[in-house]
């Protein structure tokens, strides 16, 4: 029995290992440290510090590497390792990671990289993960809002940049920069001097920003609270259904009881007849 | 019967044709390759582009006239097409594009209706129909709130007029430009400009800006609340009238059962007795 | 019996007339002439039309005191028409106009009265009356959080005179003028300019506006979640406890029922057994 | 008896003193005096009114410190009255007003502690420091939420420090200042003018931007919507769990006579037949 089970034990003891309290502060540490790390090369340092911290970035990579094949270790089905997302990421990142950083281009996408790995976080902690997917979860809700949204942006750069091009060649020039003009407008950045400029030329072109902010800002507010009540009446839903099935539950419980009484009672009063 | 047949065969076929997959895709498809070319003509292009540009332009309108007329024909009344907004709004929109474009003008008209054709992309996606449906329905809601709204900026204008006009023509010089510079200020936008200018005449003028923004945002937030509210109460007595429903007749179905069953007893005492 | 009933009549008659559809109508109309005659007062306009203007707002004096005194005579007891805050605001703003405007400081208060005229709107269309009361009864439930803001506007206010006092004089001259720039900095109107000016002096600035920033946008925040709730809880509350009460008035007839027949079968039994 | 009664008479009536709405009044007035005296302060004053500023500066410290001896005093276990937060918090702002100002730097700091002696109206005025500790429990619910925000924005800053740092220093040059501008941006608070400076030399840097703006107000907008829902559930749920009891209380009260009422009825049926 020992050499059949001997295999078996290895593999628990590594599930036990990867889910014990322990090897998952270490793991959320080094991950906090790899951040700080990334934060502390944006400040200017001395040589002998920014040499130590490139040896800890190093470290850093292998541990991520050594936790990586300890947890594919450690997972039941191989294949499936990989198609759950949040590992898909982790290895990305961690194998992004090795590529060695010779030319100017890699070593920006190698530290775009390292900067990713701070994302880790988020697939390492189980409430962060809970957070995001719930999140992800609110993005299809939004999704015709969204189209909707969209198509008045369009609209509108499609008119701004018919109209005011010749105003301001900067922010009106085609439809892509329009838009993005119309997103500041949106966001009330500075918006009268945009709408300043062109009304010299347009003295109505008021009326271009006014119904544009009121639609926008009209369609957001009925996502939102669209969102609002979408998130509830689900909630509210499933609690509702339990409650309710368990009020009724009493009360049909003590009516059957009475029926079986008067069942009971007609068949005494059926006996006393014969 | 093959006479009489054919021709509602063939209106059948029609409309079988009109509510395919395949026909919406491709108006879908087609509005959004107008939508395309709206957008590109805002950049500059080489000649030869913006002449093929032309030549897609006119099928895209030749195309948009031939599915109204198909629409048209597929409708069982003729009279209750135009009747219907959406198709009213499409058909305007496609016969607009088809005004020769002459003078500069007309150019400019040509293209903001061309513009519009990216709306047919509301009118045909049946969920941003419903979505545009809903939110037309939210506007009667807010109606009185609005009018308090433009009465309180009519109140503040006519006093900004009043006394600040001669700080600051072009802000306040008559009332409409006055409403104009306080929905700036309700937007927060370089509203501290504003009020710095007129305090330097005015010290108090500070009084104006505070109460202006405390009572717009106040309101506002009013306004917003009452929407949430309604918006779900509505939702909610419709839920719960069906729930309580529910609940009342599983509960009621059993208590005439209990009723049934003791007249039937009543019934069996009373034969005893005879 | 005719010269008893005859003032009687004639006092009904005036409730009648008062409260007529036409009567409220013609009083709307004369406001809203009245607020245009105000805005068109802030255009520069020809002496003619100045002119009409101004024995237009005359015959609009007379007639808002005519009306006045004509709701005076309608109201049955002359006491309590005072006591209503609206017949008093009426009767402020009527009164105030017929001051006669002789020198410059005359004028532009008689004018400011003129401009509250429009307020007349909201007093009499019942539907703004509506809003407004109940706009009104929402503030003492935002009385300690109101007082809450205050004081952290205070402390920060006072913290920033005290430091930043040697920055700019301008913005933080004195605890009045400092809650003026952090009003400013909560509307986050260019509050960026505000903080590098100090952090040139305070490098560790920032910390003070940041904080203020969360506290203020918490607290805020805090509010409007509580008066969502407090509305909605008030209102289902009612809605609920209606509700409860049908469904389970219906239960209960029937229990009722069931109890009654049980009586009368004990009854038979009872006789039965004589 | 009068020896042993004396001191808890004495230390009732200290109690009954401190619990007194004269004491209380008291307090409050010469709290929100002491805010006036720190907020004039702030002003240019003549020598004579600063001279007796400090004169009534000294005095309040006084009655402070008095008044914390006297609710110490009045405090039936003094181990737990430090224990309290607020009267620990009392203690040190009083305390912390009695250290005297000699040289220009403990001048900041005391006047700093006399500017906390505001917060003792939180402290003082029962209903704020109820508002208070609904706000902190609000913070731990916020908790995942803010984290997940610190990530976004140490990612965003990271990335913003390693590209933009060359493009201006004094917004991009290490992790901490990114930080900042990135708060500056989720405020829009001229945020155009720091993405048209990274376009210039980076022309696709707009998406940085309009991605962290739409990611934190996603993110901001989700944790509303929370926030929401949940203070609604928590209230909700009491209040329906008291309700549904009281309902079905009536209802098997009722039939439970129902089963009483055929309980006797059997047991009569039963005696007859003997």
């Amino acid at each position: 029995m020992s050499p059949q089970s001997s295999p078996v034990n290895s593999f628990e003891r590594l599930q036990r290992i990867e889910s014990s309290r322990i090897f998952q502060s270490v793991v959320i540490g080094i991950i906090i440290l790899s951040a700080l790390t990334i934060g502390a090369k944006t400040y200017e340092l001395p040589p002998l510090v920014e040499g130590s911290l490139r040896v800890m970035d190093n470290a850093i990579t292998i541990f991520f590497l050594i936790e990586i094949l300890f947890r594919l270790a450690a997972c039941p089905s191989k294949k499936r390792f990989l198609l759950d997302g949040w590992n898909l990421f982790d290895t990305l990142v961690v194998v992004g990671s090795l590529i060695p950083l010779d030319n100017s281009e890699a070593v920006l996408l190698g530290r775009l990289l390292r900067v990713f790995r701070v994302l880790r976080l988020v697939s390492v902690v189980p409430e962060l993960r809970f957070l995001i997917n719930s999140l992800l979860k609110a993005i299809p809700r939004m999704g015709y809002i969204a189209l909707l949204m969209f198509i008045i942006f369009y609209i509108y750069a499609a008119m701004g940049s018919l109209f005011f091009a010749s105003v301001d060649e900067e922010l009106w020039g085609d439809v892509a920069i329009a838009m993005l003009t119309l997103f500041r407008v949106a966001t009330f950045e500075d918006w009268t001097d945009v709408m300043y400029a062109t009304m010299e030329q347009y003295p109505l072109s008021w009326f271009y920003y006014i119904t544009f902010i009121f639609l926008t800002a009209f369609v957001f507010l009925n996502m939102m609270i669209g969102a609002i009540l979408e998130v509830m009446s689900e909630e509210k839903n499933a609690r509702e259904a339990q409650q309710a099935h368990d009020e009724r539950d009493e009360i049909t419980r003590q009516l059957q009881a009475v029926q079986l009484q008067l069942k009971e009672l007609t068949e005494k009063i059926d006996q006393s007849r014969d």
